[in-house]
């Protein structure tokens, strides 16, 4: 048997796909800087972005309503003032045009890169895709394009690459980063094109056969037909129905009813949601709002939003988290120049040192929380006068609502618990209308351990015990609290923390959309204090 | 009553003085660019290098044996040709001897200023100590000087212009950063001159006169007589002598013995304590002893260091903490390009990733062993294997030490307590042979509050009742475990916290000399349960 190379990553669409490598084109600023003039450069670049506004307005037309929504996205950034106003800095600084468009472009690109929130990070391979299409527009050079039926390796995919390409002849993508949530892996899990992610940079020659196994979370290199008609056969199991319930209600073992709420990063993503599955939104991030300075005030763009998913929700409840954005590297113009982001100026820290992004997002919050149940979660509490500051800031700005006659309502204002201090003195939060932990952040903490930090990735994995024992005084300290407290993050969707948590006696669990179903059967086969029937006898 | 301008800053050196300003020279690079021929230019600087060394010989055959102590650890820098390679690199690179000296010790000063250790920052001046004095024999300029009793007004001061300086008619010392745990600090100790440090940048004109009240941890500018009178009129009032016992070991109100050990930041500080007045030492950091990368590995200079502390002690044992570097910035060529140096890299886990580091230390400390009652303490365990591996390390170190017919003595291996996970989980540890709590750190990690960024300094300094939380967790987890077990970081230091700390039940404090009065006398006054004597009743 030939030799073949096998390659793990993390399946961020399943199935199965076979083809020919297509290895992405890297662009970098050298072929930019010869052959421009530099007369009317400014000029030059106002109609690129206008002719990539236009191409992507084609697109759209031609689109679903999803790629549209992706689409879309890409066009209000590109009306946005402030890209075009960087560029011009460096135009005015003597660069070409392109290579301004690309220099400023760049440096916003590592900016998002280098956010602590992967959400965040996911939505760089968006600017990568606008850099690269007004680039096209000034240059003439070709938007990258492959064969159909190739399998597409790089770093990241751009979603109006993956718009443009036909995926009907099958194919594949991986991606040595790439993230779970970003926008192409929404498009590659609504077409069932198979996608990996975060396999880290391995070499390929362009053209050979690649298996993408993305039901094994793998990828083969130059497999045998074998191995082909293999990974074919291994459909994923279908997930047992242990569920005695439909929808957001999870009836264990032994009659106790456990809530399931979804963890929204993104408005897209509501389209592919069924809210009949979910007891409402427990975690719905607003960094994803936040692509350029300006949006962070946008108030009405953040009222849309959070309208829309209380109308996506119905009755049940959406809890909106605040922006959780800190340190430096995060947004150009936000926050403090600190390195030390994850121990700096960041979630509510940042709001209330910055009080015009709170207050915006206090009014927009305020004006959406009259079309449905909308809980407010302030990230990155430590002390309880952070709570009564922020519950300040909602007060007044109701005030100055009512006032001006706009409709408002005071949400319920809770909090993360995410610090190791605010979850070992638990008690002291009793303004706190419900508590959601969060496990990735309390685990960096606790364990004095940067979550994007490889060199102490192996301390960080070894968090969980430490993790639970904390919740564990948390959940011992709010007993006589009497206020809901549920869990998110890493740890409520994996099945094999779900028997801790439920013993610690959470009854309320937020998951990403597409960890439901494991977790939903999880639960539904434990009894409440996590164990099994067969382990209770 | 004419208007008169305050300053506080922390005091470094008790006292009054009063004296016109002299505003410290600030030298900077554009100086150097200008004058020079390239030739020879490396020739230059070694011939400048052999004068600075032969000045600051010729300064310590004067000096006493404290100061001769510092001025041996410049002469050393000197000898070390890591610093004269690093500029010679420069000159290649084109520039003049000046500026290549400037520039790489620059470089290199910046380096170890943004050590996230305080110590390790104080001795950031010594390296500019070094840097101008060569500078001046490159360049003829002279070495700051300013006229007796002025009272001198910088960023920080040079030890060598403190020894070079005639302090007979008074004066004092402010400096808008600077440490207490400098060298100047020390020597103005010795000398009695009053010096403020930490004081924050403020505007004043040189020549105008300026009261420190060393005392009061403030300065006045344009003072009137009466306020230089008043302040000289209060002498610190002097402390009682609560303790009923003299030395380590400290009897409380209701007849406990608890134990009061050294930090030892320096070993130049030994000469100036009296072995008498400690329990020994609690934690000698090591490192001072690495301000250059040749220094890391410098087995001999470790353990000549080490037996020194030991024979200092006599009977009482001598715990030194391993080295504690971490990060980015820490040292050129140590550790990671990590920025979040304080959830990354550091403590063990540099150790355990660059082994010859952590080796060479075993061994010196193998060898210093044998000399009286040594214990090793290893920073930043967070879990059971780190403390294994390390030990795996001492004892191949010692086989091969004992092969070679070197002498050697395992030392006890304990553990610093200040990653919250193993506060938390501190049964988890029972191969460690004694505990110590870090209160610095372990409050960072509960804030998630860097200690070193003033953004978030309120929240840094909210920690003492979420510490003072996990410190009796741990204690109660400790209980079964029969360890010793002590606590070091500036609340140990500071007498407010001392109650708290006896209330859970630790017996064994490690203070910086300079706080060990008070807090000997805080400890006197109170009954073993933090109580004082009316309370009880």
């Amino acid at each position: 048997m030939a030799e073949t190379l096998e390659i793990t990553g993390i399946s961020a669409s399943p199935g199965v796909g076979v083809g020919r490598v297509h290895l992405a084109a890297d662009i970098t600023a050298d072929a930019l800087a010869l052959g421009e003039t530099l007369a009317a450069e400014s000029d030059k670049l106002r109609r690129a972005v206008a002719t990539a506004i236009a191409e992507l307005e084609t697109l759209a037309d031609r689109s679903d309503e999803e790629s549209t929504g992706i689409l879309d996205f890409q066009i209000e950034m590109l009306l946005d003032p402030a890209l075009v106003e960087m560029a011009e800095d460096r135009i005015v600084a003597g660069d070409s045009a392109a290579l301004a468009w690309f220099g400023a472009l760049d440096d916003y690109i590592a900016g998002i890169e280098e956010a602590p929130d992967e959400q965040l990070r996911a939505r760089a391979i968006d600017i990568v895709d606008i850099r690269n299409r007004v680039l096209s527009a000034l240059t003439g050079r070709p938007l990258e394009d492959f064969a159909p039926g190739s399998v597409f390796v790089g770093k990241d995919l751009e979603p109006s690459i993956f718009l443009a390409h036909d995926w009907t002849s099958g194919g594949g993508i991986v991606l040595f980063e790439g993230s779970v949530s970003s926008h192409v892996a929404m498009l590659a899990r609504s077409r069932s094109v198979p996608m990996l992610v975060a396999t880290g940079r391995f070499a390929v020659p362009a053209g050979v056969r690649l298996l993408v196994d993305a039901n094994g979370g793998r990828a083969v290199i130059a497999p045998e037909d074998a191995d082909v008609r293999e990974a074919k056969s291994k459909t994923p199991a279908t997930k047992p129905s242990a569920a005695r319930r439909e929808g957001g209600v999870i009836e264990t073992a032994d009659g106790v009813a456990i809530r399931l709420s979804a963890i929204i990063n993104d408005p897209l993503e509501l389209k592919a949601v069924d809210p009949a599955s979910f007891a409402g939104i427990g975690l719905m991030r607003t960094e994803f709002l936040v692509t350029s300075p300006a949006d962070v005030v946008d108030e009405e763009r953040h009222y849309f939003i959070y309208r829309h998913a209380l109308e996506w929700a119905g009755d049940a409840p959406v809890i909106v988290r605040m922006l959780d954005l800190g340190g430096d590297k995060t947004l150009p113009g936000l926050g403090a120049r600190r390195s030390e982001s994850f121990m700096g100026l960041r979630g509510i820290r940042l709001l209330l040192a910055r009080p015009e992004l709170a207050r915006a997002q206090a009014r927009a919050l305020l004006r959406a929380a009259v079309h449905g149940d909308l809980g407010v979660l302030l990230p990155m509490v430590t002390v309880p006068d952070e709570l009564d500051a922020m519950r300040t800031f909602f007060e007044e700005e109701r005030a100055d609502l009512s006032g001006s006659g706009v409709e408002a309502r005071m949400p319920e204002i809770g909090m993360m618990v995410e610090v190791p201090a605010a979850a070992l003195m638990l008690e002291r939060f009793s303004r706190s209308a419900f508590f959601s932990f969060g496990t990735n952040d309390l685990a960096q903490y606790l364990m004095a351990a940067a979550r994007d930090d490889h060199s102490v990735a192996p301390l960080y994995n070894a968090a969980t015990s430490a993790v639970l024992r904390v919740i564990a005084q948390g959940m011992a300290l709010a007993e006589t609290m009497n206020k809901p407290i549920g869990v998110c993050g890493e740890m409520a969707s994996d099945p094999r923390h779900i028997p801790a948590l439920m013993a610690a006696g959470l009854r309320h669990f937020s998951v990403t959309p597409n960890r439901a179903a494991d977790i939903r059967s999880t639960i539904g086969a434990l009894c409440s204090d996590g164990r099994t029937v067969a382990e209770r006898k």
